[in-house]
């Protein structure tokens, strides 16, 4: 954890993250490209769970950097949960299920979100459990303030569209983010902090597709009146609405 | 987040923290202390969100610390989400929502996590929320090799019980951890990391009752034995029951 900010994210999640992540590193720059190269590699799946990466002499030839550079960026990607040193047979490759993903910058590292079927499906797993159950909580105890503010953040959707993709973005994260908030469970919201990299990357993968901007659209306005009416049954099925034309856009893209 | 390992965990959590989590920190450790009290005044409800701390001069008089102490304080208290700094107002204790309350650094300041119900409610709810679901999942995809863990897990519960308080915490908290890997959703898997420390400190809180738990084996073996009979309905009600239960264990204590 205290290795979140040693490295940057790449240059194509940058924008997308939230100010703290974007700040400059304290590890030098070198240090960083190694992380990154490494990170790549490995969510890439150029090395896969269980390979061993190539001898240390070896690499730090081929990057060109030292064996210092090296070492620290094998125990940043040690600490997200990538590698593991072993003794005697190397630097190896963890089993997936031991990869921070939803950290950001581990997500930043991420050469193609789009072909890594297993986290997007995953989230949109993830989040069909979640967010419906959500929004019947939002519905049942909402205040007209949490209403308020998921109305903001529709409003702020219909304006970007069709032309801010990023506006468009970041309102439809403003909008699950205050409707998980209005779940007054501040387990939920947590939860949600912790996806929430990971939901604005798929969000920008798939709002750039751009077709279903009108249904989508729509299916946001349902989910906002019937939380407001407090139709728990109504909430919970618009959520799932929404969530189908997520998947379909998805599978479009993918 | 690089501010997480600024300070120490509390020594009530800190053996239950991986040790990750529980090594020295780097700033000094009158810093720490400060993080810590004034952690524990936002947790334990002595200031409140809306409160604006006492005056600068007040608090490092009170506290007995220097201004630059105190500053940095503030700073990692801000980085946590439980304190903003206002120009012309002063320090304010943030809204809890916005409080990184499932980091356990943060956890660790807490004075008294039996009091706090709408945390420890809130979790037992976000439980019910995901891991029935997560058990189903389980059943339908779960692999040999992960029926093993949970039932390594579950034997692991079966020793120590009723003798070894804490390695009970440990493998009921494997059990619920090899469960969620068993979905083989990377997201959920993810999502559980994040609410580790504060399932462990809720299993402490209720373990130590030691009044449910032959019935709480019992019914962790029928999760165990609906899942890997694929019985996907049984499996999501074996675990409601479990939540049952630790609801109920909870509300003993509390």
């Amino acid at each position: 954890m205290d290795d979140g900010n040693a490295t940057e994210p790449s240059p194509e999640l940058a924008g997308l993250l939230p100010l703290s992540e974007g700040r400059p590193a304290s590890g030098g720059r070198i240090h960083d490209s190694v992380v990154r190269t490494i990170g790549a590699w490995i969510l890439g799946a150029r090395y896969k769970p269980g390979d061993v990466l190539p001898r240390e002499d070896d690499l730090t030839e081929s990057l060109g950097v030292s064996r210092t550079s090296l070492r620290e960026a094998v125990k940043v990607l040690c600490a997200k949960g990538l590698l593991e040193a072993r003794p005697r047979v190397g630097v190896r490759v963890q089993e997936r299920k031991h990869w921070r993903l939803l950290d950001p910058i581990v997500l930043g590292w991420h050469p193609d979100l789009t072909a890594d079927r297993e986290l997007i499906i995953g989230l949109i797993e993830a989040r069909r459990i979640i967010e419906p159950a959500a929004a019947e909580l939002a519905a049942r105890r909402g205040t007209a303030e949490d209403f308020d503010a998921i109305e903001t953040a529709y409003l702020g959707m219909e304006r970007a569209i069709p032309y801010d993709l990023a506006a468009c973005c970041e309102s439809d994260l403003a909008f699950h983010r205050a409707l998980v908030d209005a779940s007054r469970n501040i387990v939920l919201r947590n939860l949600i902090g912790a996806v929430e990299t990971a939901l604005r990357a798929s969000f920008l993968l798939t709002t750039s597709l751009m077709e279903n901007q009108a249904k989508t659209l729509s299916v946001h306005k349902a989910v906002l009146e019937s939380v407001r009416a407090r139709d728990t049954a109504g909430a919970r099925s618009a959520m799932n609405r929404l969530l189908d034309l997520a998947e379909e856009d998805y599978r479009r893209v993918a």
